[in-house]
């Protein structure tokens, strides 16, 4: 893998490539505005891919592609470590194979290339680097449901209960409304909606499922 | 407040404010776009307007300016509420002056502006809605040990410690390690490092202080 980008001002990169360890300027402040450029970019990468995705798998979809692992990897691929300016403790230590050393500076690459070449010009760079990460994800997911009760059996964890809680309008637009309820080992429920009760019930197994993976991720 | 942009395809910002409730096709999907667009654009507002702020406060200031609270009240300025199109469940419940649903249109309708005019287009129209926020954001901000102990004490919380952990280099790079210690009423520590001690100090209280704070925004 390469970076395809060549700098107009090529102190934008090697600024990105400073860790907080060599000093001040370095490449924290760009990992922030690199994170979110990055977030924005792979989410309309996945608004084009997966059509019928909905927010909640769509933001998986995106967790799976940008995470501290997987950018490290990709920092990797581009050859990042070796170009890393770490101060001489992290040096010592290896801190140019450290994950989130690595990731940080993938990151803030992306910054750079939106500060040196404007948003066309990072939004092609990032889209190259993911184009056969995003094209290797799953077409088509499982329902939620499906991807609830083997997330809970995963765990060992007793499957979710469905309650129908009302309906209400016409019959040729009824709109059902669900709860999941998840009991142990935390206490979880989610209302759902939707123009059948199947579908009503997948909306509220997302809820569930999105609030699971929350807590899992919070620290 | 007024949205600047005027839409060559209006039905994109028709589904931009047609909510779950009225059925498919809905502003959903749209939202994770905006949600990441905002993000970025925000970002970029506050890498420029402050320059000397770290990483974890250029997060916390977005985190004060995007946040469902706040863009439910953008929502209300430009009037959203009045053009939403709402299941007739959530029309007599008066689902048009919820929070969350004000906020996710607000966050599609930015999607909308991306997908219909381009992120020149988009990013100009979130500048200047956020311009008078943004400029009323305080400038410099205290310093993260000050931050750090005003939070602990409007908790009731006992002060953290700052342990010297040890320090390497030449005496005129010397680059100092300290930890920050809360005991209670959770335990945390947090490393930070410095050119001197209080610079090390400063750091690691601002790592605790977004460990505190991503605690607090956890379900």
């Amino acid at each position: 893998m390469e970076l395809t980008y060549h700098f107009r001002d090529p102190s934008l990169a090697i600024l990105a490539l400073t860790h907080r360890s060599a000093g001040k300027p370095n490449n924290e402040r760009m990992e922030f505005l690199g994170d979110a450029l990055l977030g924005a970019i792979v989410a309309e990468m996945l608004y084009e891919t997966h059509p019928k995705a909905s927010e909640g798998e769509m933001s998986r979809l995106r967790a799976q592609l940008v995470n501290g692992q997987a950018l490290a990897e990709m920092a990797r691929e581009l050859e990042l470590g070796d170009r890393l300016k770490l101060g001489s403790g992290e040096l010592k230590s290896g801190g140019f194979r450290r994950d989130s050393i690595l990731a940080d500076a993938f990151e803030a690459l992306v910054a750079a290339v939106y500060l040196d070449g404007g948003f066309e010009a990072c939004r092609q760079t990032v889209r190259g680097l993911f184009a056969d990460r995003v094209t290797a994800l799953p077409r088509s997911s499982k329902d939620p449901k499906t991807r609830l009760q083997e997330w809970l059996q995963a765990e060992g964890w007793p499957l979710p209960q469905y309650e129908l809680v009302g309906s209400e309008g016409e019959d040729h637009a009824r709109i059902f409304d669900v709860n999941c309820v998840v009991m142990e080992p935390m206490a979880i429920t989610a209302a759902g909606r939707g123009s059948s009760r199947r579908l009503a019930e997948q909306d509220a197994a997302e809820m569930v499922l999105s609030r699971l993976l929350d807590t899992r991720d919070s620290p």
